[in-house]
């Protein structure tokens, strides 16, 4: 039989976020190859051989599923939230492309609803209008690209999703983050703190960015910072679609 | 019995992308409100009423879907893609506003897959890195924020996922866009034509900005412009983690 290799998106975390196509994905899988809380919220049965490993090991894992899929698998990687974002579909890519061989393999993606999507719909609709996305790890890319990043988020009045704000190893970076938007102005802007969205501990926080401290996010939370129009109704934060 | 309002998203177009969250609320419903082609995805049934509506009616379909849900209705109204992301949500809340009464209505935002995440799966990972999605319609905003935003972007070096990139009404728009960012510097970077993804007559293109011209895009293509860093592998189109 032919392997293929099939990189899906399992959503924030509750199974009625999951695509139809990506759970027929994983009913047909041999190997199931992902960060070990991932592969997890898979079931084991006959037939399927769960791959567990550790985090920043996306290279390795990614080469590990084009040998397993070049021997006749039917191989998926999962990632949390959707796959081509801040996730491991680029590093199957960056294999791919050491591996000329594997060239030919059927390879597919498959969204999923990524944590901002997701963080925004329980929030209201902080992200109706133009925003952007600023992954928060400098494990990959110099602090200084994301402190520019910052500033020209800001000065064009995107609304703005952290991903990975603060873990254990960078607990320093999303104070920082923070110093820079309010010197950038944004210290009236209102800031969502998302945290655990779908599961059963999930908790939504929404302070005026000059409130904000960074111990209110740890690896768990999405950050969304509004734009300069962004306004609360109720319990909801929204950013009017009409701007002049 | 209690009405409620859900503001749903079914995905790009194949109902295989449709979360089940989405589907069982759909299920549930006695009306459905929306856009008359995205009504026309669910099918009729006895209990359900359908309310399709024409585009750029968005205010009076929320105010509507408000009354329906305050008389007891179990109110769905549908949005392409993900409510939340220059869609039906901001307009639900901007209605709410205006209706103090409506406030202690039952409302949930059900995300979906938005029409970028759907692109970017199909392309490789063009969004694998940091990125800002931009509406390049100006009928809720000034022309001259869009540019702005655009120079701003390609400083920054986000790739940007551009929605409503050119319509009947607005036809000159997208040749000034490329022409923004072709001025920034942009000239060499990937831009993929996403048209009508995980429809029957979807078509994938991919060329150099310098040789992308505005007819490549209609109303039903989503642009992705890679950032400095997007590459290809084989048939694939990808921006690299890792950036010095």
């Amino acid at each position: 039989m032919t392997g293929s290799l099939t990189i899906a998106g399992l959503g924030p975390g509750s199974d009625a976020q999951v695509t139809p196509e990506v759970s027929a994905a994983l009913a047909a899988a041999t190997d199931i190859l992902g960060y070990a809380p991932y592969v997890a919220r898979v079931p084991p049965r006959a037939g399927l051989t769960l791959h567990p490993s550790d985090n920043r090991e996306e290279l390795q894992r990614a080469n590990e599923a084009l040998r397993l899929a070049a021997e006749g698998g039917q191989v998926v990687i999962v990632s949390s939230g959707d796959p081509g974002v801040f996730a491991m579909a680029s590093a199957v890519f960056e294999a791919l492309e050491q591996a000329p061989h594997d060239r030919e393999l059927p390879i597919r993606v498959l969204p999923g609803i990524t944590a901002m999507l997701a963080a925004a719909a329980r929030a209201g609709a902080p992200l109706g209008h133009d925003f952007c996305a600023i992954n928060l790890s400098d494990n990959l890319k110099p602090w200084g690209m994301i402190e520019k990043r910052l500033r020209l988020a800001a000065e064009a009045d995107f609304s703005i999703a952290i991903y990975n704000p603060r873990s254990a190893s960078r607990p320093e970076g999303f104070g920082r983050a923070l110093t820079v938007l309010k010197e950038a102005g944004c210290g009236e802007r209102l800031v969502i703190f998302a945290r655990a969205i779908s599961a059963a501990d999930e908790k939504i926080e929404t302070v005026a960015l000059n409130d904000a401290r960074p111990e209110m996010a740890d690896m768990r939370t999405l950050v969304i910072i509004g734009n300069s129009q962004t306004r609360r109704v109720g319990r909801w934060v929204y950013a009017p679609r009409r701007v002049e």
